[in-house]
């Protein structure tokens, strides 16, 4: 936005750090809820965010509020649901890594709550966001754990998500297409 | 259990309280989560509970806890997963009513998700515990859905869980065998 000249904006730390909090990491978090939510409305798929696990330990019942609790730790991925009769299951995470991605971005229930899926038939992947390049891939869970058998590393390059992984093309609506993706790898009629 | 006669134990009303509060409509998800349990310790499902949906409103950062939240009223069913590679979904409800099933227990966003999924092509289903019977029944979606067209009253009557519902007969391990009940509906191999 350009601002008329003389005129100058600055923000104060404090709102500067809220607007830090604000977006750290929930961009794509909100892009995939949009996402979903548009794949309900026109009923290609339905496929949630899970709550966010917390741990109650005080509530007021007579407001029924509750007073104190905890962020948990996830036991499984935080999206799953169904698309074309079939059992999708996923993981999103953000990184400002440019080079690489961290794996201890997730945590290890989760990982083999991954390759459970994977054995039970569902369809597993992990959508990953290289924030600060503008880019979104899908890597599907039989390519992550090939790399976690091949490699003693708990850094994945960004390079293997070229090679192995699919990116996903940012739109209006739905905002991260992803299923587009899950038809080319399993060839769904568009 | 028996005491040694003369021996009288009474409880005082906080722990009466107490013991009500805990075991009030718990029962049922405290077997459901069993049983869920042991069908991944046996590798049979991957199956879960979905965690209690709260909207946070006050977040006391430097300690990472939650100060006030409120609880959030459901979108989707709590349980989901997959068996058989099919896509698993069901709400559980207890009732301490004798006659009927007040389907008031259930959120109208929770049967519009179990009809789509219904539609998706997933296995979907209702668990009822008449709690003072001691009986639990699995009902599929669509024979509560075809109760909704056909009967416009709110209350299920127990004789239709008698007529078009399976009875989930107790168990050790697993504590609520529904699955079994799913292989005969749908024809696993046992």
């Amino acid at each position: 936005m350009k601002y008329p000249s003389g005129v100058s904006i600055t923000k104060t730390p404090k709102q500067k750090e809220l607007i830090n909090y604000k977006n750290r990491g929930m961009n794509l978090e909100h892009d995939l809820n949009l996402t979903n939510d548009y794949y309900r409305e026109i009923n290609r798929a339905v496929i949630y965010k899970k709550p966010t696990p917390i741990k109650i330990s005080k509530v007021d019942y007579s407001k029924n509020k509750i007073t104190e609790a905890f962020f948990a730790s996830p036991s499984t991925t935080d999206y799953n649901g169904i698309y074309r009769k079939q059992y999708i299951d996923f993981e999103a995470k953000e990184t400002t890594h440019v080079k690489s991605f961290p794996l201890a971005n997730i945590h290890k229930h989760q990982l083999l709550h991954m390759k459970k899926i994977m054995e039970h038939g569902g369809i597993c992947f992990l959508i990953v966001r290289f924030s600060r390049k503008g880019e979104t891939f899908l890597l599907l869970a039989k390519d992550l754990f090939q790399w976690l058998e091949e490699n003693d590393n708990s850094t994945i390059p960004y390079d293997f998500f070229i090679q192995k992984a699919y990116q996903i093309s940012d739109g209006y609506q739905p905002r991260l297409d992803y299923l587009k993706i899950i038809d080319q790898i399993y060839g769904g009629a568009k």
